[in-house]
């Protein structure tokens, strides 16, 4: 939560009085014609007004009406290995992070520490999105903006991490193992297929598409830049300008 | 974060006004002693100044100085099983939720969909609660409150979740199965003995005290009523009175 400290309404009852004592000034001169009494009541007005504008600031401050709080929301970024969910999480997390807004990112590295190593079966990895799930509604529910981006191909999983949270949006970075290969500067479909990994969508199991989906860019076609200034546009669209 | 809306600028601008204005009419009046030009020159400033604090307020509500905010803060309350951890957790997040704050409760039941089942040996459950920390860091990082309860008997874990957090604060429920019992209402102890468990804290292990502690208290001989009052008083004194 914020306050307004003491300085800060101090320094807005003294610009506001330049501006205000000025005005008056102005008036009394005109109505009156004489300068010696613009003066007169413009001093006094000063200090009167300085006085009652700051503790007119202070008692706002203590009222509630009118203070709006930026809604938080889910994004959910999925798509097959290499697509470039983590890259476009980053550039969007930045984004946000500049306009103040408090944002957490999660990315596998991210949630390392919170979740022991999990397999890679469906079911293993459906239970582990649906953890990351529900670590990422807890978030929300505190007004953190939560970016998470994992492969998460299966909709089932998905689909209750969206029930779960208030705003959820879902972006699908749609590509191809051939196309993501150019890409793959860490050799992660080389080691896949040499060390025959399992549950790699794009190679032994299909990504499942959803039709909820709410973003859904073509890798092939768009560039990420393209993708993070659609997005940007898309949140605030939804959820930032209030 | 929390944003003004143009109603409560239009709101604070004419309850300023109302204030402002009188004051000007009653200097006019005074200096000059005719009351229409008192009323004229109200009239015009009424028209005049509501316009520019509009406009005034809403430019600082672009402005970040002197904007303060509330430091979050990990609250870690540990004791042995039924030494009144829980029930002083929600004591704790009632009070700090009726001041606006962002406040999360970490217990056991709250984290039950985040972390599977762990064991309960000595090393199970130091990670467990080092899993547990990273997750209050994360949410301290982002500017919530955490009120965490666990019996977390161990001064190594405990010492790894103060090292990982900004503002960690240990309240100790100092008690003995003894006087535990008095309150175990679901056979916690019974259950213990009749069915082995290991490692419970009084019974088949000490608990771990640590000179760090920042509030301990002896839970024979104080009220859960008399440690909320003093905790409040801490954390006022320490982080809310900014």
């Amino acid at each position: 939560m914020y306050k307004d400290s003491k300085l800060r309404t101090l320094t807005k009852a003294f610009t506001w009085r330049v501006t205000a004592t000025l005005t008056t000034m102005t008036l009394v001169l005109i109505f009156t014609g004489k300068l010696d009494t613009a003066i007169e009541v413009g001093a006094l007005e000063l200090i009167a007004k300085m006085l009652f504008y700051y503790l007119h600031e202070r008692g706002w401050a203590k009222i509630g009406f009118g203070r709006i709080e930026v809604p938080s929301f889910v994004l959910w970024i999925t798509g097959i290995p290499v697509s470039g969910k983590t890259t476009l999480g980053n550039l969007i997390y930045e984004e946000l992070a500049k306009e103040k807004l408090k944002v957490q990112r999660l990315d596998s590295h991210d949630i390392r520490p919170l979740f022991p190593e999990t397999g890679f079966t469906r079911e293993e990895v459906n239970n582990h999105i649906k953890r990351v799930g529900h670590l990422a509604s807890m978030l929300e529910k505190n007004g953190v903006i939560t970016i998470a981006s994992f492969v998460s191909p299966y909709a089932e999983s998905r689909a209750f991490v969206r029930e779960i949270c208030k705003n959820y949006v879902e972006i699908h970075l749609d590509s191809d193992p051939e196309f993501a290969r150019q890409y793959d500067r860490k050799g992660f479909y080389q080691k896949a297929e040499a060390e025959h990994y399992i549950n790699v969508p794009g190679l032994d199991i299909l990504f499942e598409h959803c039709d909820k989906t709410e973003l859904k860019f073509d890798m092939r076609k768009t560039s990420l830049d393209e993708v993070r200034k659609e997005v940007m546009k898309f949140l605030h669209k939804r959820f930032l300008n209030v």
